[in-house]
């Protein structure tokens, strides 16, 4: 990569924008509530200017390339999916290119689908999976809806969503099980997370042992702050289980992510004897980025 | 039985009432939105008396019994847990007596409980699960937090809690799917219903199951109506298979149910390869409740 590059991750409710060196070094960053979900029809070079306008200034020959929701239909233009197996060669192929005022032009990159039995889609999340770089692999990148892929020579071949950061928050703050719950204390963090990921194995599945927190505490057995510690290890821990399921996971899974999610994943998958590799969401993205982005020089 | 009965079936939200002859036949019938939860502390006997007050009038020699939540810590006077296993016998010898008004007794059954690996109570199923008279067998009462019961030599033997009828309001109303949901038509509820039964047996489990249908939906290959549905039946399936790997459900599984709960597990019981025995909740508790009303009585 010759020239600087400007990168957006630009999600639903927010935007990440990269100012990126011509040696891949990243020179400013920025994170803003500016989701597609808030910027209105014909409202995105305005909205781009917000976000990166003085990367622009800083940096006028940067390449500018946008991943995320801002290539759906509800985004700027929509860029439609890339059936799996896909390469990171096939994803940039399949860019567009929008016009941010005269003469200037940003690629907006397509998300990925898979029709593995069970039809599925991505937006963003490719652009991650691409910045790990592998010939062959299995990428957990956990969330609200996360995402499993799997890679084969070189290309995404099937991926698979979990529901489980959302069902987190269903059961933690609206189900009968939100009364219970409290603030954990660190015991409390340390014995709900052992006790959720035991559970997670057992016989009568998510619907029995979610249910067990309430009669648990009732009996004076678990903590209230146990509660979302326990739950957070059940869910995460069903997913593994189903992840496991669906694609083998091998020696060693690579997991995208920072923060309480990189712990409680890394425990998860630990605990089920899994080897691990954490890379951030902002490393991946950023290596992902300017691979794709040599792709479109191409 | 010699003397007519009267019962109630008292539980958090609603109280069913009944007036039973000597024979056996219920006389009298009431349900009204007039649970524990609307009662305050030492209101009982008025809340019985508005509840049953003409069923005393008409039956004054009437023997007077209360199961459900009125028994818990947060209802009239807490009838403590008996332990499974538990028969019948044991069940009625743990009631307690309260004083209704002066001269006039009634009687709380309490509730069962459960340590098996995982602790689990309940209150009410309790009577509709001896009204069955089983010697031996599985028992399914699904609702809200539907109840599995094993039965061995006349007594119940173990039990276990599911989370299924909140979670699917939880999924259907409150999470990413509820904007997808549309109201079913005949056709939907159908198509909907067969794919959520197919999806209780993927390999990835319930949240990656739970996301397809807004990808489905998304991809135009399944209708918005048949989003509630197809979660319906997926979760069903999933508790169906929980039960299977906790208790066998053999040859044959006694469903306790009547309207759409009848039929979605019956169909879901049906399609897994299990034979159903309905009964109707009300024929359960009648049952029940003068079978444990003649262990008082001895």
């Amino acid at each position: 990569m010759l020239r600087p590059l400007i990168a957006l991750d630009w999600g639903t409710t927010r935007a990440r924008a990269f100012l990126i060196a011509a040696t891949g070094e990243v020179l400013e960053r920025r994170v803003a509530d500016r989701g597609i979900q808030s910027v209105a029809p014909g409202g995105y070079p305005a909205a781009f200017a917000e976000l990166a306008g003085d990367f622009r200034a800083a940096a006028p020959d940067a390449v500018i390339v946008l991943a995320g929701m801002v290539g759906s239909r509800n985004g700027w233009v929509e860029a439609r999916y890339v059936a799996c197996p896909a390469s990171a060669a096939d994803i940039a192929a399949a860019a567009i290119e929008v016009e941010l005022d005269a003469g200037t032009r940003a690629t907006i990159l397509p998300g990925l689908s898979c029709d593995d039995g069970a039809f599925d889609v991505m937006r963003g999340e490719e652009t991650l999976i691409v910045g790990l770089g592998l010939t062959d692999g299995i990428v957990c990148l956990p969330g609200t809806h996360s995402k499993w892929a799997e890679i084969r020579q070189g290309r995404i071949t099937r991926f698979a969503s979990f529901m489980t950061g959302e069902v987190y928050g269903l059961l933690r703050n609206d189900s009968i099980l939100a009364r219970l719950a409290e603030a954990p204390s660190e015991a409390d963090a340390t014995e709900g997370a052992a006790r959720g990921r035991a559970a997670a194995d057992r016989p009568g599945g998510l619907l029995n042992a979610a249910f067990a927190a309430r009669t648990e505490v009732l009996a004076g057995r678990m903590a209230g702050g146990a509660v979302g510690p326990y739950l957070s290890a059940l869910l995460v821990g069903r997913e593994l289980a189903g992840a496991e399921a669906l694609f083998g996971l091998g020696t060693q899974v690579h997991l995208v992510a920072d923060g309480v999610l990189a712990q409680s994943y890394g425990a998860g998958l630990a605990a089920r004897g899994h080897a691990v590799r954490v890379v951030t969401p902002e490393q991946a993205f950023i290596a992902g980025i300017g691979r794709l982005a040599s792709g479109l020089a191409a």
